[in-house]
This record gives C-alpha cells, sequence and structure tokens, in this order.
C-alpha cells in the first residue's frame, strides 16, 4: 500500500509527501526515488516524471496526475499501458485559472501594458479603450477551466465567444466546434486565450495562421501549454504589428531558459506558470480524495478520459 | 438658446462642441470662451471649470459636470447660487470603472507588480497567493461606482466588504456604514478601493491611521479623487512596509507633475486618470438626454443632490 510521489523539485516532494502523510496515515507515502519494494506501489502522484520511472511498479492501479493536463505524463513513453489516470481538479483550480484568465484579458483590454510603458517614461496619456461590451474576447477550449474562465468574461460585459471539440452551451458565451468553425471563431476576436489540453490536434495551433486571422493588433493569453504557441510566429507577428501583445504562463521549456527572447521583450509579459497552480495543502486533500475514492470504487469523476487523449 | 461647453484642453472643447451640434441641431453650442451674449447661456458643460467662469450667466438653468464628481464644480468659490448641476453617470461609466477596479484588485491580489519585477530581472519564481475566496476586498463608498465594483469582485469570489455613509444592501457584499463602523470595515481588509465623493468628510480618509488599521502589506487601490490620499502618509507606510503596494489613478494636480515621488516608485502604479474616462461620442449622447429632459421637466435622476454636498 505505498503511494509514490515525484516532481522535478526535491524540496517539493518532501512538502507532498509531508502533507500526504497527514490525510492518509494508513499508508505508506515515498518519494518515488526511495521506494524499495516497487511491487508494493499501488499509487503513483506526478509532476513530470521522467521518463520509465513508473515500469517497475508493476501493482500499479493508477497514476495521479498533480495537474489538470495529463499531456506531462503521456509524454512517457515507457508509461505502463492501461493504467488509468487521474487528474487534480476541483473548485480551487478553476477559481484560480479564473482569476488569472480575467487579469491578463482585462490588461490587454485596458492597454495596461501601453500604459505602464508611458509610466516608466513619466508620461501622461489617457488612452482611450471601448468598455469590454464592445471588445470580442475569445476563449479556445470549453472544459473545465475554459468553461468558467469564458463565463466570468462574459459576466465582466465582455462579448464572449468559445471553441471546443464539440458542441458546448456556456452562459452568455457564443460557441463555436471543430475545426470547420475555428475561422468563425477568430474572426474579430481581439483577445484570444488558450486553454486546450495539449494533444496531437492543438500542438501549435498558436501559429502564424491562426494570428492572420485575427484583427490587427489583437491580443493573445496562453495559459495552457507551451507547445500550444510556435514561439518564432509570435514574435514574427509582434513584430509586424499583426499581434499587439501577449501574455504567457507557458513555455516549451520551463523555466524559461534564461536567453530565451520572450525575456525582456516589450510586447510579451511572461508569468512563471503560475496561472493555476495546486498548492500542496489544498492539491493534497483533492489527492487523498481522489485515490482513496478511486482505491473503493475503481473509478473517480477526475478519470482522465484515455479515448480523447487527454 | 446657448450651451456654453469648458473643459482645460481646447482640443477637447471642439470635438465635444461637434459631437453636442450633431446631437442637438436646434441648439447653439459654443465653446465658453467664445460666448458673445452670456445671457443667452442656458446651460453650462463643464469638466474644471475656471472660477468665475459661469457667474455672467444671468440665465443658467443647470450646469452639467462631464463627469460622475461634482466637485471641480463647487471649488468655484464665485459659482453662482443655487443653479442645479447634473452629474454625468450611465451604464458606460460604471462598466469602465467596474473593468478598472476588477483589474488593479486582481493584479495587487495576484501579486502581478512583484511578479513583473522578478520578471524584468528575468527571474523564475512562483509566488503562491490565496485564492480569491480567502482574499478580503474593501470598497469605500457604495454609490453608482462604487457598489457595481464590490459586486463584481463578490461575483468574482473575492470576499468583499463595502463601506458607506448610510446602511446599504449589495448582493453578496458585507457593507459597514458611517464612522463608527470604519474600523470594523477596515479590519482585516488586505486591498482597500476608494470610490468615495470628495468632500470635507472624506479629504485625506487614506491617512497614516487608516493604513495602520489594514492587516501589514495591505494594498491601496484609489480610483475616486487625489485629495482623498494624504501623499506623504502613503510614501511612508510603503516605506515601513504597512502597505504593500498603492495603484492610484487620481492626483492632487493632474497631469501628476513629472518631479512628484509617485512617479518610478516601485510600489506604485501610476495610470492617468483613466478609470472610468467618459468618452465624447458616448458622454456627448448621456448630456444631451439630459439637457433635453431637465429642460423640458425642472429635473433630471442624475442630479447632485445640494444637501448631500456631493
Ligand atoms: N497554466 C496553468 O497554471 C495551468 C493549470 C491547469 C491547467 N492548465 C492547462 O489548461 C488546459 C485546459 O485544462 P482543462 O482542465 O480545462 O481541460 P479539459 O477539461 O480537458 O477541457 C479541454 C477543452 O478543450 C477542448 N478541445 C480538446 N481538443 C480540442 C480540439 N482539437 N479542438 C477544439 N477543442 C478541443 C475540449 O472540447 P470537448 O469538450 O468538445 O472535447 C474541451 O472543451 C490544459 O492544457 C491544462 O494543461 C494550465
Ligand atoms: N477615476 C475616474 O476616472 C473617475 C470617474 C468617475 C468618477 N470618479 C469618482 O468616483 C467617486 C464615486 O463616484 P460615484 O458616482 O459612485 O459617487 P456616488 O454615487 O455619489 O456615491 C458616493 C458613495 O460614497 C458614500 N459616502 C459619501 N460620503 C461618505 C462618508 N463621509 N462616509 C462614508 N461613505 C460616504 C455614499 O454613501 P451614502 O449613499 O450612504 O450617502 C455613497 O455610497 C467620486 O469621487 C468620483 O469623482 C472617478
Amino acid at each position: 500500500m505505498t503511494i509514490a510521489v515525484t516532481l522535478p523539485s526535491e524540496d517539493k516532494v518532501e512538502y507532498w509527501c509531508s502533507m500526504l502523510r497527514d490525510l492518509m496515515p494508513d499508508w505508506d507515502i515515498a518519494p518515488m526515488a526511495a521506494v524499495e519494494d516497487p511491487a508494493s506501489v499501488e499509487y503513483a502522484v506526478v509532476w513530470r516524471p521522467a521518463t520509465g520511472a513508473m515500469k517497475r511498479f508493476v501493482n500499479l492501479k493508477a497514476i495521479v496526475s498533480l495537474g489538470a493536463g495529463i499531456d506531462h505524463v503521456l509524454t512517457d513513453g515507457e508509461l505502463p499501458r492501461g493504467v488509468p489516470i487521474i487528474r487534480t481538479v476541483g473548485a480551487d483550480l478553476t477559481q484560480r485559472m479564473k482569476e488569472y484568465v480575467v487579469l491578463h484579458v482585462l490588461r490587454h483590454h485596458r492597454a495596461l501594458p501601453e500604459m505602464q510603458a508611458n509610466e516608466a517614461k513619466v508620461v501622461w496619456e489617457q488612452i482611450v479603450v471601448p468598455p469590454a461590451t464592445g471588445r470580442r474576447v475569445g476563449v479556445m477550449g470549453l472544459g473545465n477551466l475554459g468553461a468558467v474562465a469564458a463565463q466570468a468574461l462574459a459576466n465582466l460585459g465582455f462579448r464572449t465567444v468559445g471553441w471546443s471539440r464539440g458542441p458546448k452551451e456556456v452562459a452568455g458565451v457564443t460557441t463555436y466546434a471543430g475545426a470547420g468553425e475555428f475561422g468563425a471563431f477568430l474572426e474579430g476576436t481581439e483577445i484570444l486565450v488558450c486553454l486546450l489540453p495539449l494533444t496531437d490536434a492543438t500542438q501549435g495551433i498558436l501559429n502564424a495562421d491562426t494570428f492572420n486571422r485575427l484583427p490587427r493588433g489583437a491580443s493573445i493569453v496562453n495559459a495552457a501549454r507551451g507547445p500550444h504557441l510556435v514561439d518564432r510566429d509570435l514574435l514574427a507577428a509582434l513584430d509586424a504589428g499583426q499581434i499587439g501583445g501577449a501574455t504567457l504562463d507557458v513555455f516549451h521549456i520551463e523555466p524559461l531558459p534564461e536567453d530565451h527572447p520572450f525575456w525582456g521583450h516589450p510586447k510579451i509579459t511572461v508569468t512563471p506558470h503560475v496561472a493555476s497552480l495546486i498548492d500542496a495543502p489544498t492539491g493534497s486533500r483533492i489527492v487523498a480524495t481522489n485515490i482513496r475514492a478511486f482505491d473503493e470504487h475503481g473509478t473517480v469523476p477526475d478519470l482522465a478520459d484515455a479515448g480523447r487523449g487527454y
């Protein structure tokens, strides 16, 4: 009855282990690297596990992703086959993402980056923008996070549109579905938010072609995954003025390498993957609840759908 | 039947005049400085009028303030007595102020100023903040603008409290009233928003005493009027760490003088009085509607209440 925990930072492994031990005193909670009897491991709690890290756990019942996405698990080419993956989601995560999206959409909407550039030059210049009711904002992905974020934007007054794979209904939001409606979704969208899962179909979707379908000077907010964005296409679109500004929380490599051109770019805001950070006190409660429920019932609502690929 | 228009910028006078002429072709619309027959002036449309500018208008029926506040009119010691003042308010203004307040409260809540300071130093550091549901935000003033802003904050999940002169009910907001409950309102408030009118009772209300009743490191957002704030008290509180950061849209002197210590202060964000800018196309429609209604009925809902003093 071992739960093996792995994250890229050793400090965080210890922190999560101690939280889980408090909540699950009847289980053996161990850092994955310190597991002595691999056959005893029934659950693996992971964020960006190393390739092959789980193949020796022959009795693994489920993998718990310490995040809403499971792409960081699926990249392991030696992943034990057929083991269910449980996503870590919940009200706290949705709440945090909603805050991030509303904050950064409002920043672009209200031309705050431009005003702060003026402030740095001690320039007092009133930039007039339309009210949100005259601004079209588009959210790509209407899942757990996207639907709630889109609804919050609509509640604030934005003309909000959303895009998903299959048809969706979200109160106050005009929705589009599938590749066939992608163009109609993008047309007129002045601020584009990405909350898609990372899959073969969505990788690189924030590219020159997509940017060119937006009105000139549109803004991008990527809070999903780094590989959704083609970095060089964004840089070119910013240079050309087709894209007016971008806020990025996720990157191909994280932490974003010090010499990456996104750092210090006047039209890019870099945030360090904090859009919806799971803190250990809250996250460990969700993980403990999910493991207990899965152990009892063999399934949980937060199970990733292997068929969908995310 | 003349409407005399004055604003500090001559360009803006011309722009407002041309908008009003389109909307009110049966009226004579003139820049106040160009009025030849003062006795013909029945309405004055003003933003920050010069002292004595209106005393020669002996047939003045009403003064239209190009803003929600009337403090900029009342400072005229030679104001014709007993002339009603019409405020310019409306859905557009409320919408814009709501956006500003939500944006800047979220910025402080999510530690964005600190994260952007890290970004400038190419430092990747995840700052963990509580979700909004664990953050208490207080709005001073629950009028046209304050009530709507407070409600939007509550809708986003913040623990929202509000303070006004008399008791008020605002959905989702815990309200306090009068000087006697000011302390209880401030206690525990981590982000304090000022949306009070400027009166003798509210001038200088953002002072050392107020700051000291907030939890250490609290943030201030002033979107009301410059003289609500005691500038040197804020600077001292920021130095001492009692206040963690401030966003200021309004100042004792505007534009904020180039040598003012608020410019370039690492813990202060200066915005150039744009929280709820009335643009001429929208504002002139409200003004035209109000003047026509006042001319017909002798009153309008947006009349300032002389008894309240604001
Ligand atoms: N930055 C951060 O701090 C952070 C934190 C948490 C999560 N995230 C990321 O946020 C993203 C969203 O997470 P979530 O939990 O909301 O995901 P989710 O619940 O799985 O929802 C995914 C949404 O994307 C749509 N979608 C999937 N493939 C699509 C395609 N090819 N074309 C169009 N739409 C497609 C889905 O449509 P259907 O419903 O029609 O299938 C669904 O609406 C993920 O990438 C996750 O990794 C980032
Ligand atoms: N920065 C910008 O771009 C911008 C744009 C527009 C307006 N403003 C400013 O925003 C402020 C709010 O405007 P508004 O239209 O919402 O004002 P309002 O409708 O007149 O509301 C004023 C509110 O403040 C309360 N109040 C007044 N005196 C008080 C006192 N001594 N103690 C406690 N509460 C008191 C009132 O309480 P009661 O209802 O109980 O009397 C009322 O709730 C004004 O200062 C205005 O000049 C700024």
